[in-house]
């Protein structure tokens, strides 16, 4: 299927079947994703059943089910309070099935089916007819050696894959990985958000991991900002490029060392308040700004997401349950106080997602086609997807261009929809460059260039993986 | 014309005419709109003239002629204080005409050249040479039988047809309706904005009707709570399976049983404030919810219409002139009130409907893809469109499937246009899914159910119109 | 190149070749942009170097140079505070060639390439390779006559070219064209901001300007009326046929004349606050659109740029360089206040430009398809550009039609490039309403008349250029 989902019209189609094909064999670049170093650590790591890899896991399949009355304990997902979730994991597995027709004309019914089709060899289509029979070739593709997740990663061409990983982890998965020898490059990501939102459960528990692991009493706001340069230093040296900054909205403001100061010490004591959360937040992103600037890191903020919107979804499961919904999002006002400081630097460079595309055209592709220390992440979450990444491209490339676009990231914890992740973003370029050259707005030449930088070498340069 | 309006590309076209045929006998169902019960209730209602039936009535065609510096007096729009309108319908007709042009690529102008070939069986084009010919032609048609409200209702192929109706309404045109013995299907929809808004003019007055309609003394919350429950319980009697509710904004909020008291006390006295009228308009939305949760009415909600926004032409022409302005809305916390207490339920129905485009995939799309109560209504008002509803599905389908959708509903006053606005539908859905078919994103199976789905099935489940 | 730009299926690349085709002679209509009048004043005015033509006045390409790390400077782009700026033209101008595959797939990028065709006959593309032949090039062209602006003027055929004045202009160049005897038609446009944004650096001083060339003691709120009003009279007689307002917000607000005289007075004394002057500001729009009620000039709005976003460069180079971002823009509570005075006369016209492409379908189609004075302008800046145009139209037609829109305007001061940017105005209207029409949305009648109206007509019309 080499010209999948490709315009209709014949001359667009083959065009894009040219440039899909130049960038065919280019190996994956997967700068920022979430999936569970432990995989690698162990070399006869297991996926488990079929559900357990493919469904339980997944919040994109089990919210949408959700939204249809579908009750999450009837799909496996584990109920906080329960000593255990359902285990009939083939009578799971058939829920799905007989439900599919849910996922018509979604990235998520897309990728399934073409993950089952290119990474198990099964063509069969998801319904209550075929549910066993899948289940039966699944289950028997994973109990062999080339689906553990070494041999996927080469099979993947896999060229470096990186995880997220709280500042206070220990990064054991990662030393295992080095220390087995094994040459597949996969790097931890610095995300402090549970140490930097004074407002989060557990921020106080946090601070004492961050204490221990860092060897540094954190009794003072400047003791926290050494907490957290050392930690930034031993992610570097564990082969981070890049840290990762979660918050709901993009404000940034560049608190004085003793208002700073000032929030962390009622923090300590529990005394903070909701706009001493915001101001702390927004200051620390200028700070992770100020510790890139020297240390070299990327740095990455997405914007927007509400998360765990549904109290009573919260309370029985707990959080990452489907249950996270985009708000508005602004940039050029809560921006400001980061790039006032730090955006004409063009050493450093950060990376910008959100969930609001009225910011494409607006906000976000005017101040990447001016300020040297932005790049645009591609479509994030429910963006990940056809009309997404077409509607992103239309909406920022005429006024960003395509080189101050950070390429494409899977942002999955879905490990083996790695390779389907990509192929459609690259199948999306290859389909929007064919109809900019057919109509002449580019030539060959240019086709052929973008087609390849926004496949593979924007994502490598943006996150320095290019050493 | 069966592949009117497809894409010009040929695979496109003959794919989009499949789907479509597929659907095309399929009956109407037309769960919300504001038809007047009075046409169904009188066997040998007549509509007047072809300004009375077209363009009197029709906000969407005068309001554009008035864009354009054409006073309303002169398009028969009657002033309050006028003892009678303008008489000369032919001469009105004349100007519609003369001025035609200003309609050319809007869906107004598609509908009314459809509704004149499909239903009255004229080809002309709509200008001043063809004006005189087009009027006696229509009024022609008007004066034969098959031109009754009746009639057409069945030459329509109408499955159900629910009118909007104040929640003081006596439904006596249902009722006359009922007892005729004809066996068409119109039905009453609950719609209490007039009693709920405490801020409306004549709020006070449309109290003292509810009192007098339910048989309750509403001299405080708890009675007007009982009366509107009543209201319900005889509207249900009559048929009526949904509920619709129109408010600025979609904000949601519990208040305690006695805060809703006062406030409602305050109210009786006319010192309600600003504030509290929003507080109460939220409060009462999730009440409907709790009263929809108990006796299965489908809850409607439209969001976002700043209505009479020109101050002169209410003063002269009073309410509904064409001059209601979208606001920007905002789901995701407006309506956390409402999804916190009644978002679970898989047995409650809320469909949403707004003017803001940007909440498509930003907010409404995540939110029915998860919560079990919420559907999305079809485009509305300005975005019952070809390119409208193409950006909805485009928007939304990724991310809620189309299961999480209501279907498509007219919502209008405009008769005889009925077919036609359901066609355009019908053939932008199956438009949209040749284009998906022919990009292999769904196969032909899942195609041809989907349109099924999108003309049909959906609205009637939706509404609970399958009993 | 008949068919550049045009889509690539067959049948409508043909129609729209055929719409472009007929007004391919029609001559442009320039009714707002930024050309410098002291071109046309002197008849052996020249562009200087190609640098001086093309790069240092165009924010367009050297903002996209900077957002990847090049410094203005090696730019040309002279510091305040330096003596001269770079001056080695030739060395600027391989640094842009090198570096040209940024703008590819941008309007930038085609514009330039356009102009060096058509208007240079130039078909090299633009690289390193290419670029001292390129320049040699330009630089030839330009020591010919045919190259000065008055010759280029007859060549692309314009009819009428409007610029942007302060105020307080003497008109100087505008009074030597005419005294010229030259036939072009180059007439000024009454920008006030900088004597009615009173929080504005240099306010105080541009009031004693105004001051002096109106020949009024402008010591209070009356006088300052007057000399306003003085002025305009002395635009019109210079031939203007409009005015110009930049305002962040589209607030609108009627003050007495109390508190509009109290809020002058304190900006005299440099007392004013910031809400002095957002409400100053909103009064002052209405006040204009009296005066526009009176005098017949048409009143153009520019709303949502934050300028001058980046400080640092703002310090050392000064405004418009390339860092004015976009935000977020709202029309129906903002303008409320102008047009509950105003929305309703249809002698009056006030054209609104924004750059938030949400206000598109959801406020600003609506309000021009019901108040009279109300026309859309073409996209603004960013969007000036094939999708972002073809967006405009998806967005706005089907509710306003194209009769509430105001054809299109440049808003250029790139002298050479506005044949090229008219030519891909013509050419997206033309592919879009080939789509329309291959649809049967419209027909021939409707689409040649269409046509002519947005390439020429609604301009013309609109900005009372047909007298």
């Amino acid at each position: 299927m080499r010209n999948r989902y490709f315009s209709s019209d014949p001359a667009q189609n083959s065009a894009a079947v040219a440039l899909y094909d130049s960038v065919a064999n280019l190996p994956l670049i997967c700068p920022h994703g979430h999936v569970d170093p432990r995989m690698f650590a162990d070399p006869e790591y297991s996926f488990g059943s079929p559900v357990d890899l493919l469904i339980i896991p997944d919040h994109y399949i089990f919210r949408m089910l959700y939204s249809q009355g579908i009750a999450l304990d009837e799909l496996g997902i584990p109920p906080l309070s329960a000593a255990a979730a359902l285990r009939d994991h083939r009578e799971i597995w058939r829920t799905v099935c007989a439900n599919w027709h849910l996922f018509r004309a979604t990235p998520t019914g897309i990728w399934l089916r073409d993950e089952l089709a290119d990474v198990f060899g099964i063509q069969l289509k998801l319904n209550s007819r075929n549910a066993d029979a899948i289940y039966d070739a699944i289950e028997d593709r994973l109990s062999h050696a080339e689906f553990r997740p070494r041999a996927l990663f080469e099979r993947f061409n896999i060229e470096a894959l990186a995880t997220t990983d709280a500042a206070t982890d220990a990064l054991e998965h990662h030393q295992a990985i080095r220390d087995s020898g094994w040459g597949g490059r996969v790097i931890p990501t610095f995300r402090p958000d549970a140490v930097v939102n004074i407002d989060s459960a557990g921020w106080r528990a946090n601070i004492d991991l961050l204490a221990g692991i860092a060897g540094v009493d954190v009794h003072n706001y400047a003791a926290y900002i050494r907490a957290l340069e050392e930690r930034r230093a031993f992610f570097k040296s564990m082969g981070a490029t890049a840290t990762d900054h979660a918050a709901l909205t993009a404000y940034t403001e560049s608190l004085t060392a003793a208002d700073a100061g000032a929030i962390f010490g009622r923090a300590l004591k529990g005394e903070a308040t909701a706009k001493d959360a915001a101001r702390f937040r927004g200051h620390m992103l200028i700070e992770m700004a100020r510790m890139s600037s020297e240390d070299g890191l990327v740095m990455q903020m997405h914007v927007g997401s509400w998360r765990n919107h549904n109290p009573q979804v919260f309370a029985r499961y707990g959080p990452d349950m489907g249950a996270d919904i985009p708000i508005r999002s602004e940039f050029t006002k809560n921006l400001k106080g980061l790039l006032d400081r730090f955006g004409n630097q063009p050493d450093l460079t950060l990376v910008l997602f959100n969930l609001d595309e009225t910011t494409y055209s607006r906000e976000l592709a005017p101040l990447a086609g001016h300020y040297p220390i932005l790049r645009l992440g591609p479509p994030w979450w429910f963006f990940d997807s056809w009309l997404g990444m077409t509607r992103f491209l239309d909406d920022v490339v005429e006024t960003a261009g395509i080189y101050n676009l950070a390429g494409f990231n899977d942002d999955t914890r879905a490990y083996p929809s790695i390779p389907t992740r990509h192929d459609v973003w690259r199948r999306v370029c290859a389909d929007w460059l064919a109809g900019q050259l057919l109509r002449e707005f580019i030539d060959e030449e240019d086709a052929f260039e973008m087609m390849r930088a926004l496949a593979y070498d924007l994502a490598k340069q943006t996150y320095r993986l290019d050493d």
